[in-house]
């Protein structure tokens, strides 16, 4: 089957959801040129929620996703949390910042029934998940209104999972991958293998459509994607420098420098390893440090610095989220590119 | 300029040479079937390298191509030599080997007049190099036979730098490669990516033609491959079972096993990264650490380890080279596995 039997749109392209750098108006700019346009709602409260939703539904009757991480938010651990403050003291101090004024929060929420109250509200025709999948109870009341069910698969091991769990696609999410990778079994990030091995193995394994995620960036991309047994594609960083995302200028300015051919998997952010451009405090860090709190928490921490930085226009402290390849970004509006990510040869 | 145009084969394929694993057996029979077989010369000494191309020439009129490793040999360091061996110590006692009759050693040659002299007797078609290119010199008493000369890039950057010294085509070697990582350029791991990244960005880069290699494991690959602009595709790890490689029970066994589907980057059998199934001592080191002494002198002090390991069954001290895609790995005739390898659908 392919995306666009399973989802009932002219082409086989997802718009990546990306939290903190788009909303709505990308996801209907996607989804009215013909692709299945996303809307990241990891970062959104429930006032947030409904907004976005009610302007998608309002502006457009096709098909959308909406993205939700799914992770077990885990006990806050004061020891690490006050490691991990003692590491960044310098920067507080460099720019001035006072870290009793740094709020801890829980950064993220997870999907709760409180989330699928006001889904039901939208009845969205797609709700796609990051690591694994909520309980079956959240995922039953998404079903009754019909809504496909979609998660990310960084490992043959995790696609069986979520196709044992009733998922009505697997997006294979090889290591080129932008952002948050999507692996829930395995910390160990030797699991994680490119995309071009990733998706064959998936395709093997499962019987539910497949959908290529990583370094997918233009028309080849995609039809090397169809070529090796996916039956669609998701894209995301192709889409960041369009007018209709909210990359920042700053992520504007890294994407499409020479800098932007180095990307590394970082838990510094967030908690969870995610591919981002390497910046200073990547680089000055290490970008994976042991002493990180668990997702989401390590994100309260960083957030000050970051905005200090940011409004003395230096990206030191932001997550710059990019994929391995990022010879697609063009500042076109979505709608072009989506068109050009299937135009013939 | 395809891939066949170029070296005047039938096929779009090379074989991935692979030192330790095979030898003209499995090229002859790959270029017999219309491929570009591959001699691995990094670990054959001036005879066994002469005896190997009278085999190749002898049985077959086809061209083939003959891989050398061209690093320079490091300086011998005593302090982190013995450091490497009291790291090494409890499996020394372990196995009952004597450490002090553990000989030092230079692990592998690399490319010389010498070796030059020996190749002038046969004038192989292709001549490739892994971990840059030898001295100008050297190239061009190859270039002299009419040999055309490939070498691997693993980024965009060394790409640039191996075209601008003349090669005839460039292998694109994504992360999921099996061996020896071909990275000369830069000793940081993160600017290694995959090939759905890699071999785009490789080819708007530069004029020469573009061999895609990295989790290309049968004939779906291969179309995926020349989708994203390859010329064509080298492929190794796919062939370690056919009956011409010369791998061993262990590694066949390995490659077969559910723990294939975990590899990781590793120095510690050469003092290079390289890929290969997650063992023994990789697990208990860790699979890249900063105490092993400089390519290629790591390779003697486990020499030994692995030798009575392997004598005794097992594979703990082992380098189980194999890429991230081990599902085209089958025990058949490697001219049937060329064949499949471009079967239409």
């Amino acid at each position: 089957m392919t995306l666009q039997q399973l989802f009932g749109v002219p082409l086989p392209i997802i718009q990546a959801p990306m939290a903190g750098v788009q909303g709505s108006a990308l996801a209907t700019a996607v989804s009215s040129a013909g692709g299945l346009g996303s809307l990241p709602a990891a970062m959104l409260g429930p006032d947030a929620l409904r907004a976005e939703l009610a302007v998608m539904s309002a502006q457009s009757p096709r098909p959308f996703n909406v993205n939700f991480f799914c992770h077990t938010p885990p006990q806050p651990d004061p020891k690490r949390e006050a490691e991990w403050r003692v590491t960044l003291a310098p920067y507080y101090a460099e720019l001035g910042i006072d870290p009793e004024t740094v709020p801890a929060g829980p950064g993220r929420l997870p999907f709760s029934h409180e989330t699928v109250d006001t889904l039901e509200e939208f009845r969205p025709a797609v709700v796609s998940f990051h690591f694994g999948l909520p309980s079956e109870d959240l995922l039953a009341r998404v079903r009754r209104w019909g809504a496909k069910i979609l998660s990310s698969a960084t490992t043959v091991d995790e696609a069986c999972w979520l196709e044992s769990r009733g998922v009505d696609a697997v997006i294979a999410q090889g290591l080129e991958a932008g952002g948050h990778r999507g692996v829930f079994l395995s910390r160990d990030l030797n699991t994680q293998i490119g995309t071009f091995a990733l998706v064959p193995q998936i395709v093997r394994a499962v019987k539910v459509p497949v959908i290529a995620a990583g370094g997918i960036a233009d028309a080849k991309g995609v039809r090397a994607a169809l070529e090796l047994g996916a039956a669609g594609v998701q894209v995301g960083t192709a889409y960041l420098l369009c007018p209709e995302a909210t990359t920042s200028a700053l992520h504007r300015a890294a994407l499409t420098s020479e800098g932007a051919r180095m990307t590394a998997l970082t838990n510094l952010f967030t908690g969870r390893p995610a591919r981002g451009i390497v910046n200073r405090i990547m680089i000055e860090l290490g970008p994976i440090s042991p002493c990180v709190p668990d997702f989401p928490l390590a994100t309260s921490a960083l957030a000050p610095l970051r905005a200090k930085a940011e409004s003395l226009g230096r990206s030191d402290f932001s997550p710059l989220w990019a994929g391995q390849n990022t010879t697609g970004c063009r500042e076109v509006p979505a709608t072009a590119l989506t068109a050009e990510l299937v135009q013939e040869v």
